[in-house]
């Protein structure tokens, strides 16, 4: 399947469209080539980053199932490849529990009216006109790197709302898992961080309202920076989880 | 690129190849058709279990750059897709070291001649074939599930060796990744528990000898789970991190 789409200028860092938002896209429009409505895996590698303006997203389904399909996706602009995907749909239970959560990260983020809101002229000089369209407030323990005191424990938390608080579905949340900025913020300021691969898990569909985010950088070296995200809906259940690997100028090569 | 492989029967978990070993001949062949020599990222959707014997893999270079390629892999059996993955090749460098590590867990694994050999008959049920190939070895305080007393904690940490204890290389690390047991195993025995998504960074090359590994359950909800692993070399340096999603027969759908 073709579908035309157009990448707005204002979900962009530096002029350049968030990794996330991108995979949502594709993610949405890989689940309607399938039976299910569902995203519930994806899994990108970025090889060019679009500008905005108008791109085309190429799905193939890999196979149909019974319980789930897959689907590979291409985001082009210009007939040059830019992300290329893959996506499992499916559809996710109306009404599920945990069975078992016991390696879920036990987080404390505080009511979103004591977090801090992250504005789009930060600290680290880069314009992120992303956030003039969503809103990021963090829990002020993680949120020490806006004034220059990192607390060097590699992890951002806090509260993700969309605009107009509308309600995130499963595609919205391959975006939140990597909406915040990176949590390499809280070690050492740098430039962009630009995603080179980004795979998520929706695991449950999220009640309305904002989502309650946790991202964490891992390990850095070579230039390259792995990081953790994990989100909740406003009522703390675990609804996406997601792991990518970056480009980082810190230490050498 | 077509290259014409062959799945070993003694690399399978009741009969199936193991997801960790197909991505890993995926990767080694996707990286052949670049001007790098070591997968840095892998992501695979799996599709349909093949059997033992001949397969084909294909793959296509999406985007040839100056210091990373990405490749599509996809490996085929009689004309039918089993896996699709997408693979980024770079060079990783001869001596690095980490310039930051402060997000990687903490992990004390006794030394391996003190930790367990997992046998190939194990209390799941299942003939777990690959186990008289490698070695497994686990920290005693994580083998519990093997006289039916599981920890509870959802983690697996010990040690991995190749036949002949032959040395890992990028490639074979995409192997390492999902080769121990479920974490799940440590919460509560199932039967086969096959990877849907895998996903797999390779850090760093890794030291001649044995890996140490930790694979950790996360959430279980929804018949899947998910469960993240890190992998060190001999020396304790961390050379290889992945994430999953499986499917599993506990709790309701």
């Amino acid at each position: 399947m073709r579908v035309e789409a157009d990448i707005d200028g204002g979900w962009t860092i530096g002029g350049k469209p968030n990794g996330g938002y991108l995979l949502a896209m594709m993610g949405r429009a890989a689940a309607a080539d399938t039976d299910f409505p569902d995203v519930v895996a994806a899994s990108a590698h970025y090889l060019h980053s679009p500008d905005p303006g108008p791109v085309t997203i190429v799905t193939e389904v890999l196979r149909a199932g019974r319980s789930a399909s897959q689907v590979r996706a291409r985001l082009e602009q210009d007939g040059r490849p830019c992300v290329e995907a893959l996506v499992t749909a499916s559809r996710l239970p109306a009404h599920s529990a945990p069975y078992w959560d016991g390696g879920v990260p036990v987080v404390d983020i505080p009511p979103r009216e004591r977090c801090v809101k992250v504005p789009p002229h930060g600290p680290s000089g880069i314009e992120v006109a992303l956030l003039e369209q969503v809103d990021i407030r963090l829990d002020p323990r993680t949120a020490g790197f806006m004034d220059g005191r990192p607390a060097g424990v590699g992890e951002l938390r806090g509260w993700l709302a969309l605009p107009g608080d509308a309600p995130f579905d499963p595609a919205w949340l391959l975006f939140a898992v990597d909406a915040f900025p990176p949590g390499t913020f809280d070690v050492e300021l740098s430039g962009w961080v630009p995603t080179l691969e980004l795979t998520a898990y929706v695991r449950a569909r999220p009640a309305p309202g904002p989502v309650q985010v946790l991202q964490r950088a891992r390990l850095i070296e070579g230039q390259r920076v792995d990081e953790a995200c994990f989100v909740w809906d406003a009522t703390g259940r675990l609804v996406a989880q997601a792991t990518q690997l970056a480009g980082i100028r810190l230490g050498s090569s």
